[in-house]
């Protein structure tokens, strides 16, 4: 059987991320990198995959079955998504949740107008977290459904921490609040503020002379990424924070409290523990690019989501393996 | 919009656990209860649903949607299926494990002649679980997977104590080993025995004059139930066997410990903490006969499992309406 062509369309974390998922995909095979950047910077790990310029995308029309794009939500996939999928099945990991309808139905044109199969907004949340949320709402209609985040890195966060004058390097990591998972374990259905479901953690290194407790202040009562939340400070050395703070840990859970028939409390969870949130989520759009493949096969096309995907199709075992070995 | 509507063929414990689930979906509703006891000795919960002998059950085909088989694995669905999808979508939790191919190709045969769907298989071990196990290798194909069960009353194995002579009455329950979680949770991956994974606790009642020596031997003994597992014999007075023992909690997890691109240790873990095992297993059927109803309408037809139905169509809400809330 022929290999699913890949293609990748940015090279950042989450590029290289789907490079090495691939390697561990033995039905699949990476046959380009496209990128805005001077392609002969570009160092991909396999010399047999080429790097060119996104403009050069179309020319690679019969030689690539799935393009996974590894740009970011707030500039490159509104542009990115509706003009490659003219061109091929594509999957993404567009996550700025107000904006996946409108999103969508614009895919959706171009993806049907080219009989392509394009699937937004894939990765664990949303993504994975995504199809549990749906899943706790049909099985326990009568029921409460909590998405706690962490612990994790938060880029957008630490950016925000780096931006303050006197500090020199910054990472901040989102916890979820024990005290508040327990309850919700134990079956309680509480109400949750923001500032009991999470709080969040901040490693500082300052520039010399720069004043500890005016950064702190200005890090705790900062709108909307700090002000909500019991955020601790901690101030580190430069090689403390290369040393303990280098990596990209992510995770969380989505559980569903719900009392079926007779007032039986019924639990279901769903969690991750993630020591490369990149990597990881590249792991997702990978599945996900079989499924879109395979949906095109079944001569289907527009824009999809996790939730339009049948499990069975993210697998390259056939149907009746699956359930014979897995069912 | 009318409901969809549902009969239920079998009224033991799964089959009142989906008439109370039923009623925790406002598109649904319960039409008809089919048995092959007398019907005037079975009292549902609401008048206007009615009680017939299966013979019947094809008089009903302008009536019923879609029936969800509620009997055994071992005698009553290998019948029931084949013959019920001939008239009605059907979905039914058939869950031998080594007979599920020949039973999907069975009732794949009839509910195609019918053009009728009809999802095998259904509840969360096979079903909930199945979706997970597969999951966790799709993303990280690079990794082991950990079924864990419990804790959890486990019907046979009580059913198994209970015919030693010299016990009156028993329950039994299976308990993961907590030290194997600990170290899959930590991200091992090791090798497990049988004994190494699940133990076995006992709660028996002694018949008068009975002996606790020869009782305790003859179930750690006992070959496939008992012998490979360590487990623990306490006796017990039918009171206490009444207060503490009397509900059908179990639950249990599927754990995916893997390492994506860089060897970044990634944890996945679906888990399960019931109170009511069947009032659990009747909510999933509940839902999977939504989507059941719907693949019907979009024209599908023949046996299918949990592996081929997108999560979407278990949900009353629309595709839109899931994008913009939930996803």
């Amino acid at each position: 059987m022929s290999k699913i062509r890949i293609g990748i369309v940015g090279y950042g974390n989450l590029g290289r991320g789907v490079e090495l998922a691939v390697m561990q995909n033995p039905d699949m095979e990476l046959v380009a990198v496209f990128t805005r950047r001077n392609p002969s910077t570009i160092q991909v790990s396999n010399d047999s995959v080429g790097v060119y310029l996104v403009e050069d995308i179309k020319d690679f029309q019969d030689k690539i079955d799935v393009m996974i794009l590894c740009g970011g939500s707030a500039k490159d996939l509104p542009e990115q998504t509706p003009e490659i999928s003219q061109w091929f099945h594509t999957i993404d990991s567009f996550d700025t949740h107000a904006l996946i309808p409108e999103f969508f139905e614009k895919v959706d044109k171009t993806a049907k107008m080219s009989d392509k199969v394009s699937i937004i907004s894939v990765g664990w949340d949303p993504g994975l977290f995504s199809l549990n949320r749906l899943l706790g709402e049909v099985v326990l209609p009568v029921g409460n459904t909590y998405t706690f985040w962490g612990d994790g890195l938060s880029q957008g966060h630490s950016d925000a921490v780096r931006r303050i004058v006197g500090v020199k390097n910054a990472v901040q990591y989102t916890l979820p609040v024990q005290e508040a998972v327990d309850r919700v374990r134990n079956g309680e259905q509480p109400e949750l503020s923001t500032r009991e479901k999470h709080k969040r953690e901040c490693f500082v290194v300052l520039e010399e002379g720069a004043s500890r407790k005016e950064v702190e202040q200005q890090i705790i009562t900062m709108p909307n990424y700090f002000a909500d939340y019991d955020t601790t400070v901690h101030f580190i050395s430069e090689e403390e924070l290369e040393k303990n703070h280098s990596g990209m840990p992510h995770g969380g859970f989505v559980i569903r409290s719900g009392v079926s028939g007779n007032q039986d409390r019924q639990l279901m969870e769903f969690s991750l523990k993630l020591e490369s949130n990149p990597n990881f989520t590249s792991s997702v759009l990978v599945a996900f690019a079989r499924a879109a493949y395979r949906l095109g096969q079944l001569g289907q096309s527009g824009a999809k989501t996790v939730y339009d995907i049948p499990f069975g199709l993210l697998s390259p075992k056939s149907a009746a393996q699956l359930r014979a070995e897995l069912l």
